[in-house]
């Protein structure tokens, strides 16, 4: 029944559906037309094309940059964004959809990760190990691979970048993902905890909501979260922090989460191809460079990027391999590989390096 | 550059791109009314409820029937489905999204199960076992669970069942997933395929298919697909008919996938509530009927259904338990309980049975 029009009222619930009924409406129709352009730029000799020939990485980092500087609210930009990638998935893989390797089983965070950038209508084949990803798409039986390359527990994963070394693949997207914090305890209440256990970082992480909530808890470092779990397995007044999935794993329950104090801890995924892409107006570029070890290499190798203003976002060295080379960086500088500025910065650092590759340039993450 | 205006001609991609741009900035404006309006349903006394409090899964099959009925394509049901799903999804959660819990670990088809059914915009809470399920959701702790039911390889899930014996939860919903066959060898082409492993009910599932591709191999039935993957692993000619997930598992490839021959091959799953909720006009309802041990006994429960018109889905006996009662019947019936030929078929049951606990009326499973 409709109530009286108070500033307080409660909005006829009928009204309201018949409002969203024809919402509905449109957005299916417009969903049904966009679908059919999509067809239209997949076409090439009047047939529709595979996805893997039309996806266009940078075209998406531009639809999707657009659909952020529209958001005025209510939903977030996050949820935005997954709703339009869901979107442009759909309308790519209306032939044979793209068909994603990533570090298996179903279920881990690389899983996530392929879904948060290419959304749903994708083929996923989980794989066995990194090495195998960067095979598969080398192989062409994917036509891209997902693998993390950083977590801010464990910092850069070595073996992912040691692939570089030796494979062809590009690099051609970033996806970061977010990683929450729970406190998990056999326990049923928050008053009950008298010991948290955790990894020192994560007790960094969850800095602010212990000193809110548990102040008077002792805060017992671990070496690594999966151990505070199973000794906060033996006690009734202990938690430990880690992610949720450790709960199910140690039998444990979540008294709080996400409890960590900045939303941005993350892990990085990179997308592997095996081509390069046009710029999408906010990139970012990473190079292998393998240098001579002789005095100042590193800083003349490093000269050109400011001079030409670009910045750096990260640099990581490896350990040389005899005969080959002395010194290996992987750097990551912003911009794109195909614009003046990095151009002409890649040409002078070339002079002192014995060897630049470009891994790749890709959107910067987005939301 | 645009092209002549030929029958054949690829269409300008600028051109297209400028229209995709135009529908994608109508679609986010109709989302963000979509939004506002389901703020409205959430406004409860002025303020906006959590989702559990508006969540009506009535009215979401209501609106999913719809887009399935009004789509002509190109893209097809299933894929329209799961966009508005991540629609109702992300407008629910303004306040304080839906807490689901499954059977863990995360990765599970429970999982996917849960955001096929409740979109992404949920807070997922994996648990250790069906029971804990249940438990957690009696507790409030979770909103709702998401259990598996029956599969197309195992047939029922007895211990599912059996918790409904003792529970005071109601079913809300049903989700269908599909599950997918694969080829899996650890050789690198079909060709090389001499023998294949695989549980007799798999050969079944895809007999055309292996009728097709592979008609000179010979078929060698065992006991489990993961016991006809752990074979395969050993042989450069074998191949396994299992999931993909198998395939990491046990180190092998797939050779071919999709190969079941029917696309219906699924598991089902239930969704746990406090609740009933009220008819969305294509509902199936849930019995648990214990009857006393006499001759007719069963007979007499199942004809007012029939007299009624409303036809039986299915039926799954449970052993006794002693003095209790006697004889348990798990029954699925077309139609809700609130509807007046159920409510008159059930008041005639009542007569011959010991008890009748209507476990839930909930939609049909959509697309």
């Amino acid at each position: 029944m409709p109530q009286a029009n108070a500033p307080e009222a409660r909005p006829d619930l009928a009204q309201v559906r018949v409002q969203i009924d024809g919402i509905d409406q449109q957005i299916q129709d417009l969903i049904r037309q966009r679908a059919h352009w999509a067809q239209q730029v997949g076409k090439a000799k009047g047939k529709l094309a595979a996805a893997v020939d039309y996806y266009r990485p940078e075209r998406e980092a531009q639809v999707l940059r657009r659909v952020v500087d529209r958001n005025d609210g209510p939903l977030n930009d996050e949820v935005l964004v997954r709703l339009f990638r869901e979107i442009m998935s759909a309308c790519l893989a209306q032939q044979e959809p793209l068909k994603i390797g990533f570090l298996g089983p179903e279920g881990t965070h690389s899983q996530q990760a392929v879904y948060k950038h290419f959304g749903h209508s994708i083929h996923g084949l989980p794989l066995a190990s990194i090495e195998e990803v960067f095979q598969e798409v080398e192989a062409g039986h994917a036509d891209f691979g997902v693998v993390p390359v950083e977590n801010s527990t464990q910092g850069t994963i070595q073996s992912t970048l040691d692939m570089f070394l030796t494979s062809k693949l590009k690099i051609c997207g970033e996806v970061e993902l977010r990683v929450h914090q729970h406190l998990l305890s056999r326990a049923g209440r928050l008053e009950d905890i008298e010991r948290v256990y955790a990894h020192p970082q994560s007790f960094a992480q969850c800095k602010a909501w212990l000193r809110q909530y548990l102040p008077k808890a002792e805060k017992i470092p671990v070496s690594s979260n999966a151990d505070g779990a199973k000794r906060a397995r033996n006690a009734d007044d202990a938690a430990a922090i880690a992610g949720i999935s450790a709960a199910t794993v140690y039998g444990l329950k979540s008294l709080a989460g996400p409890i960590e104090d900045r939303p941005d801890n993350t892990t990085r995924f990179l997308v592997l191809g095996r081509e390069l892409f046009p710029p999408s107006g906010n990139d970012r570029t990473s190079l292998l460079v393998f240098i001579k070890d002789q005095p100042g290499a590193l800083y003349h190798v490093l000269a050109p990027f400011a001079k030409h203003g670009l910045s750096m976002n990260r640099i990581e060295s490896r350990p040389g391999h005899t005969g080959l080379w002395q010194y290996a960086f992987f750097i990551d500088i912003t911009g794109h590989a195909q614009e003046d500025a990095m151009r002409r910065a890649l040409d002078e650092v070339d002079e002192f390096a014995q060897e630049v590759k470009v891994l790749g340039s890709y959107p910067v993450a987005i939301a």
